[in-house]
């Protein structure tokens, strides 16, 4: 295990992006579940790294057509399929102790055509994406879901004043300006409530949440809005230890019309796209549940 | 203008992506207009590509500049800003006479908060890009309307038979498949008929009957779905005289289960990146008017 | 072919973005090529979209298994395997009288180990993606060659003054700023002067002097810089009658130190992202050949 | 502090992707150093996100202005900019106890132009892009140099056999293929090491060494592979404690020739896109120094 005491440290491996769409059509009136899946697999892979022995390194290939083979029973969430993902690698291979198992859901709406929505016929939603994460890590089972790329603004309702000013400060303060972000939002469920959720209505209200807290009262700063958005989701679901937020702040700057003689009364911005501000924050509950490594390798959540 | 029987050919310069956020906040219910704008100016610029000297040259910083104090009045629609955009140009510099102005607009909902739309925040819908490009060429002006990236999948009712056979010809013949396409469609205004149209109805009238044609028949073929699409739009749109489309066939293919024991009748799908049929055709009145360069440096229609 | 005035203009279909890597091992110095290539056929296909008869519909699948077997004869370069490919299709179905194919190249550098370049290990160059597009449009056959994402900047030697001011004018001149872009460029073969053309060496050739043109004279604007970059190109090369460029203009302005007390002769910079400058132009000899429908369906190129 | 037991965790916020073009241009031979820079400060927030109350909240548009003053001095490599920024936020604002920097890096090559490199004219290397990170928690100082995006390839020297088999395995073993990754590559320097250290040499080391140990040995599976370029980096560099990869599997597949009468003797592939395979691992020296929190928020490194 050891060269010139160089050791393996932490590894895992897998198959990422496996593109399922599966297709329920048990009545003429078809569903549909569209996920982008990863499996990544933890245990004793030493000797592969060091000695090229495979014998432990369970093909990537074979971790994609499980995928698909268990989708054969139908997905339901997200949330629900990683974890018999997760079930299946860590029974099925002994050396196999744990994984980390996510996806991404895209959402589909079915198309309005002669008057009512069709059987079998859908355009993507596209307002966000759905995240989950599944971690085994030895006995623990860790299951945090979420969603990025939901596009808010606030035409009112927001400024920014009071902050500390040194000689780098350039800034005027404001108390009425566009606020937009991206919301990208994960929450941790208690590995203790997790059994028998619905996985599905949880995410729905979660995400009502987030929007109407994003709506609520004059915003002094980001800050001040996402830790509203993550307070009412923890009051509103118990079931849930911790939420994190990393959101752009996404500048809106108001345009100078004077050179040309004309007024700008917060009517006519100029939508930035580099460089942006960037808010990161966790709001959990004082006793939330130990969350071991399950948030490692999700980017930029601190 | 020659060296050497070198000369320039035809030319445009402006600016790209004016991103340009207008909230309409005349009362305390707010409404966002959100639009990329590029602008191009066509004229005589042959000194100073050969000569170094830029009398003529209106700088795309003063084009942008415009695009802001002309979106003061309003955008209304992007059509009608763009109209307003090349009237401008063409007007106030004797040496542009024609231009190129093209733009994309992002569609936002109300956020639903506490039981109903917000005054002044929104969310950000996805669904699709709405383009439009107005084309003045001398004294022709031209008017294209569009959208893009409208993701449409219907799970049944189509499938593809009866093609020739050569011996590079491996596919199966199948009549029930999935069949899934990112909607580009750029419908082209008869000149005549544009004064005094309401650009934003006629634009969400075209997206639904390009969604419903997309849902209508069994399909033997993307070309025949398409056809149909614009058949459908131009019946009901008589000042259009063309409408193009530019459409992958995004392949889902059904997994093999069989290896496993399993069977998959059409439930289980694999869906794949590239490469991608790419679908492409114009329908249009036998008495169209003339386009002239209308189409020029449109990528993919031919 | 009628349906209340309605009628199927131009089209074209095939399969878009075939990834192609063919490596050359007859010896144990290997090379690779690296492809991206598109298939589009033109002809009669009427019945396709109006009857959904797909009698003459070569399916997209069939291309693209043509793809790959005519690559096992080899590549060589993506102006000669585009034209077998056209070749090919126009000639083996009766019904296909022309067709668009067009490639991407990645370049590919050895890995230097152990002192020297290595026989079959290689790193992406990345340096420029190179392009070529064959049009077939009835018995005329056009080569257009290309390249795009080469991003190249000028530190000093260039300015932008003597321009034209209106009221929407708020640009000061400079006669020493940044110029940077993105070249892309396109330039057409005389049709005669095709056969047993060495493609890769012209390519290389062409690539050198559109840098050496770019870093000539000090630049009044890129519209100068541009037609030097063509002219040369067409100087040294009469086998090309036609070049055309769409250029962003990367603005990189700089940051007012004053505030905090410091100077700022040109050192640091913002680089923007957008809005950009976008510049474009053809240079061409006076009695070029009839470019005839080759450009179109090229973005970005007026 | 505490609103129904919920609590604000871990949180920083700053401003991203500042794009900063830095030129040295003290003699006629210009130099340049082309960045996107991040910063994020920890500490003292509370008030921010309960209260609303700004006074600790340095403004984003502060960091960004730091960012562009601090080059004024010079930049001189990523790693010593950025811990310059550490320095100086922790010493300037007592409530500010640590934070994250991070910066991506691009390269550029001198255009060559009549036969010399040129002085002021330059061209992106595209190879890689070269990453940094400073952490600061608390009185620890962390830095993380790395890179990712450098695609390699090797033709033949890879295998992958003798793995297990399931009732999922349908992959067949093979002693002959293509091996491809895009290198992402993060090493850890040991804190006490980093005084006086010449990080761009240290940088065109570690990565000539990974492209070497790419190339090097039959490779059993691209875990091995991934193992031997860490090893060789960490006994080259003392300094450096720890290094990270995660690394895609770029399939490669043989196309299927035979049924066009063809044989394949692993000439003709097929470059797929999605999925991949995913592999990460950690390569250490037996007595690393404690890393702390220096690895969170890094996407796909486990």
């Amino acid at each position: 295990m050891n060269q010139n005491n160089i050791i393996l440290g932490a590894n895992q491996f897998g198959k990422a992006e496996v593109r399922l769409v599966k297709i329920t059509r048990d009545t003429a009136r078809h569903a549909i579940e569209d996920l982008n899946v990863t499996s990544q697999l933890r245990g004793d892979f030493l000797d592969a790294h060091l000695l090229g022995d495979n014998a432990h390194v369970v093909p990537t290939d074979t971790q994609k057509n499980t995928v698909y083979a268990l989708a054969r029973e139908g997905v339901g969430s997200p949330e629900e399929f990683l974890l018999r993902l997760g079930e299946h690698f860590t029974t099925e291979f002994s050396w196999v102790d744990g994984g980390r198992w996510a996806a991404e859901q895209y959402g589909w709406d079915r198309i309005q055509a002669h008057g009512q929505p069709h059987d079998h016929a859908f355009v993507r939603n596209g307002q966000e994406v759905r995240t989950a994460v599944v971690v085994k890590d030895g006995p623990a089972t860790q299951l945090i879901a979420g969603l990025h790329s939901l596009t808010v603004l606030k035409s009112t309702g927001s400024g920014f004043e009071g902050f500390p000013v040194d000689k780098y400060t350039t800034l005027a303060p404001t108390d009425d300006r566009i606020m937009s972000t991206d919301v990208a939002a994960r929450w941790r469920y208690n590995p203790a409530a997790v059994e028998g959720l619905d996985f599905n209505k949880a995410y729905d209200d979660v995400k009502a949440l987030l929007l109407e807290g994003f709506t609520e009262n004059y915003s002094t700063a980001l800050q001040q809005t996402m830790f509203n958005m993550g307070r009412k989701v923890l009051e509103a679901h118990p079931e849930i230890d911790e939420i994190k937020f990393s959101m752009p702040n996404k500048h809106h700057f108001v345009v100078d019309l004077a050179p040309f003689g004309l007024d700008n009364p917060n009517e006519v911005f100029f939508a930035a796209d580099r460089p942006y501000g960037l808010i990161e924050a966790a709001v959990l509950r004082e006793n939330a549940s130990d969350a071991g490594r399950a948030w490692e390798g999700i980017a930029g959540f601190c």
